[in-house]
């Protein structure tokens, strides 16, 4: 198990357990946090502190791990946001030199309906 | 760089080259792909060769590589699919123990409008 690994696990512990001193710890200063699907950002680690505790309030989500993959400075994670329902979530996080991490890449995918054209080509579940 | 490394590296080269004999060898005959945001799910090697070139057919597209992050038998990477436009491809991968990719599960997420209640915590980009 690589520190990249065991950085992204306890990210998602302490974010699932509110600890946001422990989140702080895991973060650089400089850390830029994006979400593609929506083309937010948030710069700087007391500005991401700030999103995860103003954002998302409330004790009702938890986070729960499906995989961690992580390799040299970088790992991806996939995770399931519980609330009312299960959300996908898979993120993809660089270190720096001293094994913070800098950079989080997030996708919350929402669920769609599929073509028609490739309907005979699949099962659904 | 690890095996699982290796594999989706190839995988994604094959794709991208039309290579299905390439990609056939990558495969584990029982491989089973899924698509959790539309529910779509593939099993088997000749059922998942047929999807690729059914579905999607063309010399229109493209991709591109992001990140492949490997580490024992699981692997994930975050592609570019460029057509018209970029579309974002997330994927986990699970190796047998001969090392060929037994599961895949895709996500390509589709961009939405960022909820209004964390507009004040986010820049846009």
């Amino acid at each position: 198990m690589s520190n990249a690994h065991e950085a992204v696990e306890a990210y998602w512990t302490a974010i699932d357990g509110r600890n946001w001193g422990t989140l702080t710890d895991l973060l650089a200063e400089n850390v830029v946090y994006e979400a593609p699907e929506t083309r937010e950002r948030v710069r700087g680690r007391a500005a991401f502190i700030r999103y995860n505790t103003e954002a998302f309030p409330g004790e009702d989500w938890h986070i729960f791990v499906e995989r961690i993959i992580g390799a040299g400075r970088h790992t991806a994670s996939w995770v399931q946001f519980s609330e009312v329902s299960l959300q996908p979530g898979l993120s993809f996080f660089d270190l720096n030199q001293s094994g913070q991490i800098e950079r989080i890449t997030d996708f919350w995918p929402i669920a769609y309906d599929p073509p028609a054209y490739r309907a005979q080509l699949v099962e659904r579940y």
